[in-house]
């Protein structure tokens, strides 16, 4: 139903020129040490016996078939910025907290597609879609949805106590996970709290900049940049200047990565997303490009208004995305949105530029910052 | 639809003359030491805003609003047990780290409503019940059931995060941090794999005695005594002697609880247990009880396990439940079950009396043991 929001939360920060943050190796490395993480899960699932196994190589297999290892490698990167040494001895440990990420992204993934009734993620099918699946091929008794929930929900919660876990066992030093632990808090205390936010937007209806940009923030920003570079820059035990500067980089570049998608998601070429033209519209997402334009419409143009408010998340044709198009443009909205995101981007790097990061750090996270907010697809 | 089968996750271990499991103190003691954690968390939720601190009162408001604590109990019991002293400067970081399977129980409480299907909980509203109400009464876009579903699913989360950073926070000293680790690992990955079992089992039908006794014990045995009362030897530094003394008491009492649970769902007093007569036969709760009898059936009666296979799950009479029950008790499963519960209350008082627990601690576990296993209600 709404794909294309899930995509957000995966958040592909590429630009068809193969990853952009940190070394393309980190990706392997990650993966590796998830690897690592579910061989040490086995002895204590078998045990349960049963089915468990089983159903725990669906999650595995869930964690380690795709995704970019955004928030690893923005974490990762963050460590080598403020100093971290890849040849140290504790650098494995670092790279299997910022490899824990994607466990907790794994939980926020396999919930968020149950609460928008997804059907395929990474090209396969969701997880609760995947159980539900199965259990109609075997024609076992129940309802075959309500079934294929259920394993999510708990599936979720798994993935979500492991990311715990997988922290508490990486053998980070005692005083790097001191450091780290507030921040690991935040993190997942924000994204549940954007996500909660978001669906009860949705629900209230709510139209404001304010609130879409509060989504932008937490449930986009926060959690995919701004945090996993802080985690990064407290695992190195870095000043609090430097991890301001990150903060203010990841939360102004993540929130201006999410007003790219915004317009991608009405002006966007299908050629080159791979996404329905107009998408967003016919979902009705409470995105800060609609609240604009909503904003603009109810000051000069009542007609505007109820056009918007009467056509957004129904079923539109070709013309009628033509037409909100165009309504949206002459608003000024699009324009109003592109200035945010120039303003924010160059905030983001003035505060990294006068950071006191590495220069291959700020060099890689510029690059990125560029990809994310420039980016066509 | 299964509230009876909740009630032992909520594992009301009285027996009508108050709580049981260690002083009565404890209670309001652990329900502080949880006020103080969602006041901790109060400038963290107010910082994202929006409408996320009223949803999380809800959350603090069902976590603070009923439970009798067992299992923070059972864990303070075992920690006094192995010699913890609660004069000791220690003894209120224990006692928060013990609190903190209370949230990790609201998150499987919150899960488990949906799961089921459940409307109330505690004599009010489920959580997602209560938000789709809430829904409801507000006139909001969407549909009602499928918000009160995804609030509650990302809210249990929020729990089972918080929990973690309870114990992280609870100012545990570092080497009983350490020893608590895997125990609180292996706690939450066998209770949801005990969930994910009960819910496998429920769709395929399955009916062995083995299959049922496997869920007793990691769904209800390991992760309301067995677990906890670790939690506890593991925060004191017990030896392995007592923890092996402790766990194979949790285990066998743990299930014999749930056996005796089994026996009062078919052949309760409505009056003194406060359900209808025969729950678990109109619900087909696959109990150890019922996988005796058919497999008594099977080899002595097979129009007995005719008879059964057809009945169990649907709507029944009273006339229906009378009859099933007499061939239940004619088939030899009561006693068989009742043979069960007397072995494993003996085996695990056993494993008690023989251990270096303190006397009072082996006065309370007994006086426990004895409650949970020879109940009426």
């Amino acid at each position: 139903m709404r794909e294309y929001r899930n995509s957000i939360l995966e958040a592909e920060l590429s630009a068809g020129t193969g990853p952009l943050v940190g070394d393309p190796s980190v990706v392997g490395a990650v993966e590796a040490a998830l690897r690592e993480f579910f061989e040490s899960r086995r002895d204590m699932v078998a045990s349960v016996g049963g089915g468990y196994p089983e159903t725990v190589t669906t999650l595995e297999q869930f964690v380690l078939r795709g995704g970019k290892r955004v928030r690893p490698a923005f974490a990762w990167t963050g460590w080598l910025g403020a100093g971290g040494d890849p040849a140290a001895t504790e650098a494995h440990a670092v790279l299997r907290a910022c490899a824990a990420l994607e466990l907790v992204q794994a939980c926020a993934l396999i919930h968020d597609d149950i609460i928008d009734s997804s059907r395929t993620r990474r090209g396969y099918p969701t997880v609760h879609v995947e159980f539900a699946d199965r259990h109609g091929r075997n024609g076992w008794t129940g309802d075959a949805g309500q079934y294929g929930t259920n394993v999510a929900i708990l599936l979720g919660d798994l993935a979500l106590a492991w990311a715990d876990d997988m922290v508490r066992e990486s053998g980070l030093p005692h005083a790097a996970a001191t450091r780290l632990a507030p921040v690991w808090s935040a993190m997942r205390t924000e994204v549940l709290g954007g996500q909660l936010l978001d669906i009860g937007d949705e629900a209230r209806g709510a139209e404001t900049v304010e609130s879409a940009m509060r989504i932008n923030r937490y449930k986009t920003a926060a959690y995919t940049i701004e945090r996993p570079l802080h985690i990064g820059a407290a695992l190195a035990g870095a000043d609090s200047e430097l991890i301001d500067a990150y903060r203010r980089f990841g939360a102004d570049v993540g929130i201006a990565f999410q007003l790219r998608d915004d317009l991608l998601g009405v002006f966007g070429d299908p050629d080159v997303t791979g996404k329905p033209s107009g998408d967003d519209l016919r979902e009705g997402k409470r995105t800060v490009l609609l609240a604009v334009a909503l904003e603009r419409a109810d000051a000069e143009s009542p007609d505007a208004a109820a056009l918007l408010r009467r056509s957004i998340g129904t079923r539109l044709t070709e013309t009628d995305v033509v037409t909100l198009r165009t309504v949206i443009t002459d608003l000024g909205a699009v324009a109003d949105v592109e200035r945010r995101i120039d303003a924010l981007t160059a905030d983001g790097l003035d505060a990294l530029d006068t950071s006191s990061a590495t220069p291959a750090a700020k060099a890689t996270l510029r690059q990125m910052a560029d990809a994310a907010t420039r980016r066509t697809s």
